[in-house]
C-alpha cells in the first residue's frame, strides 16, 4: 500500500504539505491541494484513519452494545442507532453482550478504547455501580431498556409494567378472569416489571389468582411451549394467557394448537414486543408495542448530543407501550 | 478525559517512558511498568486505541457489509463474523448498503478507512469491476454471497439454482405438475439463479408450463401475497408453489387463506432461506435451508487467513442448500 512518502514524491511536493491537504488545514494551497489530490488518487493511497483520528482526537465512531444483533428486536435497535450515526457523518461500532456480565464488560471496553464518544448500551448483565463507573468516564453515554436512578436522564427505558398491565387488562375487558402468565426465567428487570404489571391489573380488577397461574421459561418459543404445556397440565381452567414476549406467546400457541385448543375460541394469547413474528403466527398475534426504532433513535440523538456538550428538545426517555390489536383475543 | 502528560507526571517519569509501557516497548523497566499503570487506574487514562493502531499499522478491527443488519438473516452472518472475531481477539465495525450502489460504496470506503484488513461483503450493488478495484486493494477482503469469476477463491456463495431445483423437484416427486414460481423481482443475480433452477427440474422431469406460472414481487411478505393473489386471479389450477424466499412463501400463504384455500391439501408450498419465520408460519413451512451461518464463518475465517498471508485448509466456496420438511407440502 502506497504510503504519505509516496504521495509526497508523486506530488512533488513535501510530506508535511501532504499532511496539511489531507487533514485539511486552511495553509494548504489550492495547487497543492490538486497535486496531492491526484497523487493519492493515482497510487490508491488512503489517508489513516487512525492518523486522522490521533490528530482530530475523534474517530467519527458511535457505538453500541447489543445483547445479540442476530436478534431482530436488536437488529432493529442496531439500524436505528446506525441511521442516526449517518446523518451525523459517523459509522458504528457494534459489541454483543449476550447478557452477560464478562461480555457486556469486554465489549464496553473495547468501545471505549475505541474511542467511540458517544454509546449507545443495552446491559442487562452489568451491575448499576460499573454502568455508574463507565458514565463518569464517556459522558455521551446512554442506557436503553433499563432504568438507573442515578443516571435518569441518560436512560431511555420502557414502562413495562404498564405494557403488561394493558395487556391483562385488554383480557379482562374481554370478559377473561382465569388469566396466566407465562413469565421469563431470567433475572432481569423486564421479568419483574412484566410480572407486576400483570399482577397489579388483576388487583384492580378485584381478580384474585393462585401462584400456579404463572408459570416461568427461558424467553423463546421453546420455554413457551413448555410453559403453557405446563399451566395446561395443571387443570386450571384458564381462557386467557399474556406472555413475556412474542416467541414465548409462539411456543405457547403451539403447545395450544398440538393439544388441540383453538385460539382465540377456547384460549385468548397476547404477546409483548410487535416483533418481526407477531404477524406471521397463526393467528396472528395481539401484542404490546415495545417502540425500539423510536426508542433506540432517542439514545443514539442524546448520546451525540451529551458527547458535543450539546441540548436536546425531546427529554422523553420513559417510554410508553401500546397494543396492537390482531387475531388472537376473543371475547370470552 | 485524562491525558498521557497527566500520567506522566503522576507517574513521576516522561511522557516517552508512558509511551513505552503502553506500547510495551521492551525497553520499559519493571519499576516504570508498575508507576505507570498506578498512574493510568488512578487517573483512568485509557491509552488511545488510535495512537496505538498508528503505532502497530493495525486496528484489531475486522469489517463486515451487509444489506440492512435489521433483517435476520444478515444478523446472523454479523452474528458469525463477530463469533471468528472474538475468537482471535479483534472486534468488528458493520456497513449497511441496502443494496444500493451508493450507499455499499460509501459503508465499504469507510471499513478501508478505517483500517480493517479483513473484511467480509455482501454486496448486491456494486458492480464486479468495482469489487474487483477494491479487492486488488484490500488482500483480506472477501464476499458472500456473490460470484465472480476473476475473484472465484474469495467468494463464498449459494448454488441458488440447486436450491430452487431441489425445492422444485420435491414438488414433483409429490406428484405436483401445475408449479407456480413466486420470483423475486429484484434485479440481482440471486432471482435468476433461482428462477433457473426452477425451470431445470422442470424440464428435466418434462413438464412444460407457461410463463403465467411465474409471478414477480417485491422480496418481502406483501409481494408475496400480490404475487400469489396474482397467480390465483389467472385460474391456472396451480397445486404447488415454489417461492423466492420464506417472506413471499409467508405472504402467498396468507393470500391462500384468505381465499380459503387450504394449505398443503389444496395447495403446497415451498420457500427459501429456512430464516426464522419459517417455523412459526401456518402450517410450518417447508423449505431451502440457506446455510448463511457456516458461510459467513466460513467467509469470516478466509478473510483473516488472506489478510493474514496464511493458508486455510478448509476450500469450500461454493455451498450448498439442502430441503427441510414442515408441514406445507403434500402429496397430490
Amino acid at each position: 500500500m502506497a504510503t504519505i512518502k509516496d504521495v509526497a514524491k508523486e506530488a512533488g511536493v513535501s510530506v508535511a504539505t501532504v499532511s496539511r491537504v489531507i487533514n485539511k488545514s486552511p495553509k494548504a494551497s489550492q495547487s497543492s491541494i490538486d497535486a496531492v489530490t491526484q497523487a493519492m488518487s493515482k497510487l490508491g493511497y488512503r489517508p489513516n484513519a487512525a492518523a486522522r483520528a490521533l490528530v482530530s482526537q475523534s474517530t467519527n465512531t458511535m457505538g453500541v452494545l447489543v445483547g445479540d444483533v442476530s436478534d431482530p428486536f436488536f437488529g432493529t435497535l442496531v439500524k436505528s442507532v446506525d441511521n442516526v450515526a449517518r446523518e451525523n457523518g459517523k459509522h458504528i461500532l457494534i459489541g454483543n453482550g449476550y447478557h452477560n456480565p464478562e461480555d457486556e464488560r469486554q465489549a464496553l471496553e473495547l468501545l471505549i478504547n475505541s474511542r467511540c464518544e458517544a454509546i449507545v448500551i443495552h446491559s442487562k448483565g452489568l451491575s448499576d455501580e460499573e454502568l455508574i463507573g463507565y458514565a463518569k468516564e464517556v459522558k455521551g453515554m446512554v442506557l436503553i431498556n433499563r432504568h438507573i436512578p442515578e443516571l435518569a436522564e441518560r436512560c431511555i427505558s420502557l414502562d413495562n409494567l404498564k405494557g403488561a398491565y394493558l395487556a391483562t387488562e385488554y383480557l379482562i375487558r374481554h370478559g377473561h378472569t382465569k388469566i396466566a402468565c407465562i413469565a421469563s426465567s431470567h433475572d432481569i428487570e423486564d421479568t419483574d416489571e412484566r410480572l407486576q404489571g400483570y399482577q397489579a391489573a388483576l388487583k384492580d380488577h378485584d381478580i384474585e389468582l393462585s401462584k400456579s397461574y404463572v408459570e416461568y421459561g427461558e424467553p423463546n418459543s421453546d420455554g413457551g411451549e413448555t410453559a403453557m404445556t405446563n399451566l395446561l397440565t395443571k387443570s386450571l381452567a384458564i381462557t386467557g394467557v399474556v406472555a413475556y414476549n412474542d416467541y414465548m406467546a409462539a411456543g405457547a400457541l403451539a403447545a395450544l394448537d398440538q393439544n388441540g385448543i383453538d385460539v382465540p375460541e377456547k384460549v385468548s394469547m397476547v404477546g409483548f414486543d410487535d416483533g418481526l413474528i407477531a404477524r406471521f403466527v397463526n393467528p396472528s398475534l395481539t401484542t404490546i408495542r415495545y417502540p425500539i426504532e423510536m426508542m433506540a433513535e432517542r439514545a443514539a440523538r442524546l448520546a451525540l448530543a451529551l458527547s458535543r456538550d450539546e441540548q436536546v428538545e425531546d427529554d422523553t426517555i420513559i417510554f410508553s407501550p401500546t397494543l396492537v390489536r390482531r387475531n388472537s383475543v376473543d371475547r370470552l
